[in-house]
């Protein structure tokens, strides 16, 4: 399975409905629009919409129907950039070679254009729904919901600013990355799963996947970066080598998870392994 | 009609769904499900909730049966006066009388608990959904999200900041002040109306309805505090005789588009005067 062909085929269409999902840039307020905009175009690797897409495929849905689950997560996702940038948090001045969005726009406008993204996430997850489509929709926004709420997303980047290392355990770690990053990756999944008509043991199965690919992928995050300057980090409390070892191990329970799908969760299979090593 | 009484009747359920909605004070991270519920309780009047139920009423149904949007309007509300007083927008120190949340429990912490009750309002709102209530909840989130988003709440902060008393035009302002705080005003009234299962043509009657008291309630506030330090009032660009007549004929429009809906609107009636009016 070759992961660059599958995103450079499966992520057009995303890219096309994150843009319409929003008001053009020159909408009033134009400030505002444009700040929503500045970190999500050019955006990252859109692994969380890749991963809602190719979770859809694994139950046997067509992609296209995991879209607005994709849009959503990519929104929630740029959402939490942009305020954990802000200068009362991590105070970062550059998010992807670019000027974090309070240093270009100001912070009153950085902190309103989280929130408006935060909440077009969820316009855009309602939008459209039919009838029949109504009950699965609702599922994957609650899903979400709870993953960005204050027992998921944000709950988690309290814990990473209030981290005190002297609480280094291991467990303390995973939860708060379980929680700041895993929740989010793991909603992209259930979500894609739930728009695709998943059945509740595949869900159940994915459920499981999720969490696992949710905290190997901070560690693959904390490994790249040899966790230096973060106190909250696997790295940091168990060695290299140990991360390496529990992320791998981490990823082998996700992808036996992932046993009973068969060919059609190829593409899941592949973008895991691909969260989780960050190479093809 | 004896609005105290009504409150006094409807409210405690509300005040339970709400305290039921949110993790305890004391659930992990601490902090912030404590300042998650500093600006919630004690509260303010609860005039969002009460509107939602009393539309619920309006159609037909239940009060209770609005219940999640008279929660989750309430949420909204309060994010939004979380994060409109931090040093970044207005900057005020006190809320309510007591300590605003970034006073109390730093800046980091207030957008954190913004940005989680926000979540936690799209989350009280889907939760617990049947099959037949699916397609009522969805439309009720859609209508929240629309309102919080950045044609609505935000959009309209953000225009408040950014004022201009060069531009005191009439149109402008009431602009603002529809989207800052009207928005989700119409928003409890649809909200419970689509709870409450209401036709085609009620919903379109109580869209009517809620645009007006949304602009209406904006300036009973401007003429309460003769604006005096808000450059964006309709006092200031009319005069305070002029904008209570402006407000008076909204007021008047607002009732006029319940006019159809006979007894069981009495309680809508009653918390429209009351929210223009600001008196019993």
């Amino acid at each position: 399975m070759d992961t660059r062909a599958y995103l450079e085929e499966r992520l057009p269409p995303v890219e096309r409905a994150i843009d319409a999902a929003l008001p053009p840039a020159d909408a009033p307020p134009q400030s505002l629009h444009a700040a929503m905009r500045h970190v999500l175009f050019p955006g990252g690797k859109r692994l969380r919409p890749a991963l809602a897409l190719a979770a859809a495929e694994a139950v046997g849905a067509s992609p296209e129907r995991a879209l607005p689950v994709a849009v959503a997560v990519e929104l929630v996702h740029t959402y939490s950039l942009i305020h954990d940038d802000l200068p009362c948090m991590d105070d970062d001045a550059e998010r992807r070679g670019r000027p974090a969005v309070h240093v270009a726009f100001g912070e009153a406008t950085a902190v309103l254009a989280g929130d408006a993204l935060l909440t077009a996430a969820f316009e855009v997850l309602l939008d459209g729904a039919t009838p029949e489509t109504a009950a699965q929709r609702l599922a994957a926004a609650r899903e979400l919901a709870l993953a960005a709420g204050s027992r998921g997303l944000v709950g988690g980047q309290v814990d990473d600013l209030r981290f005190d290392p002297a609480d280094r355990s291991v467990a303390h770690i995973e939860s708060v990355h379980a929680r700041k990053s895993g929740a989010l990756i793991a909603a992209s999944i259930l979500g894609g799963a739930h728009l695709g008509g998943a059945d509740a043991a595949s869900l159940e199965r994915l459920r499981r996947c999720g969490r696992c690919v949710g905290v190997a992928f901070q560690i693959a995050d904390d490994v790249l970066d040899a966790g230096e300057d973060d106190p909250c980090s696997l790295v940091r409390a168990l060695g290299v080598e140990a991360a390496r070892e529990r992320s791998e191990r981490l990823l082998k329970d996700a992808l036996d998870a992932l046993g009973e799908f068969g060919e059609r969760a190829e593409p899941l299979r592949a973008l895991v392994r691909f969260a989780v090593r960050r190479r093809e």
